[in-house]
C-alpha cells in the first residue's frame, strides 16, 4: 500500500513538472530531462510511469476531462455558463490545464487526438444545453450541437487572446462577454435576464 | 526599373517560401536554409532583403493587414460578417494568412507583437461597427469595443478548431454558426433577419 502511495505520488510529481514545462516551452522544445530534473526523480522511475514524452503530454491531454466539473444549478444553462467561467479561473494557474490547452491548440510534432480535450468539452457541454432544451431553456430551432461546438471554439479563441494581452487576467471577463452575446440567440426570452454571466460571488 | 522589379519579386517569392516553411513546421522549426531551398535564391540575396529569420516572421504578419479588405456593402454588419466570411475563405489556401495566424496564435522564441495581427482586426472591425452604430443597425446599450474583441477572439478558435478537425475546410460555415447567434445580441430586431449570415453567393 505503502509502494501503491508512493508510485502515484511520484507519477503525480511527473504529470505537474512536465506540465510547467510543456506551458513554458511548448511540446517541441520540452526535453525529459527538464522534467526529470524539476522532479528530482531517476529516469528509471520516469519511464516506468510513462514510456517516451509523447505519453506524458496524452496523460496531461486527458487530465483535461476532470477539470470539467459541472456545477450544480437550477437552470441548467447557468451549469454551462459557469463551467466556462470556472474553467478561465482555473486555466489562469493551473498547470495541467494550461499545458493541455496548450498541447490541443498548437501544431506540434504531438499528434494531439481532438477527441481527448474539444471532444470532452463538446460532450460535457452538450449533455448540459440537451437537458436545458428539455425544461424550455433554449430558443426553438436551435441545433445544440452546433452551439457546443461554437462555445469550445470561441473559448479556445478567446483564451489565446488572452494569454497574449494578460497572461489570462482577463479570461473571466472576456468569457462574460461571449455569454452576454450569446444568450440572446440561444435562451428563451424571459431566462435571458434571470442568467448570471459573471463569476458567482465567493 | 528593371531591378527595382526583380527586387520586389524576390521579396515576394521569399515571403511565399517562408510562409509555406512557417505555416508547416511553426517559427521555431522552420530554417532560413529551407526558405532558400524553397526560392533557389542566394543567401545573400535573403539578407539583402531581411536580415533574419524573425523579420521574415515579422513581414509575414504584416502582410495580415493587407487581407482586411472591407466589402462594401449597404448596410454595415453585412460589411463585418462578409470581412470575416471572406477572410475564413482565404485562409484555407492563402499561405500568407495561414503563416501569419499561425506566427500570431503559438507561443514560440518569435515574440509576435499583438498589435500587428489582432489590434488590425479589432480596429477594421470596430471603424465598421461604429459606423453600424450610427446607422442604428447596433442595439442600444452594446459595447463596439467589446464586440471586435469578441468577434476576433472567437474566430482565432474557431479557425484552429476548424484546422484541426478538416484543415479549415468547415471554417465559413463555423463562421457563419458564430453570426447566427451573436447577431440577435448585436444587432436591430428588424435587422436580424436582412443580414446574410453565408458567404455571398459567387
Amino acid at each position: 500500500m505503502a509502494q501503491q502511495e508512493r508510485g502515484k505520488r511520484s507519477r503525480r510529481s511527473i504529470l505537474e513538472a512536465a506540465a510547467q514545462v510543456f506551458d513554458e516551452r511548448g511540446y517541441d522544445a520540452a526535453s525529459t530531462n527538464e522534467i526529470l530534473a524539476r522532479t528530482g526523480l531517476t529516469r528509471g522511475s520516469l519511464y516506468h510511469h510513462f514510456p517516451s514524452k509523447e505519453a506524458i503530454a496524452l496523460a496531461l491531454v486527458q487530465a483535461h476531462a476532470e477539470a470539467l466539473e459541472v456545477p450544480e444549478r437550477p437552470i441548467r444553462l447557468q451549469s454551462v455558463i459557469d463551467l466556462t467561467l470556472e474553467f478561465a479561473r482555473r486555466l489562469q494557474h493551473d498547470a495541467v490545464l494550461r499545458a493541455s490547452v496548450r498541447l490541443t491548440t498548437e501544431q506540434t510534432s504531438f499528434d494531439c487526438p481532438p477527441q481527448t480535450t474539444y471532444e470532452q468539452s463538446m460532450d460535457t457541454i452538450l449533455t448540459l444545453l440537451q437537458e436545458a432544451e428539455k425544461r424550455d431553456e433554449i430558443l426553438p430551432g436551435v441545433d445544440v450541437r452546433e452551439v457546443s461546438s461554437l462555445i469550445v471554439g470561441s473559448f479556445t479563441g478567446l483564451q489565446i487572446m488572452s494569454q497574449a494581452y494578460t497572461g489570462r487576467a482577463d479570461l473571466p471577463q472576456r468569457t462574460s462577454v461571449l455569454w452576454k452575446f450569446l444568450l440572446p440567440g440561444l435562451a428563451t426570452p424571459g431566462l435571458v435576464g434571470r442568467l448570471r454571466t459573471t463569476p458567482p460571488e465567493e
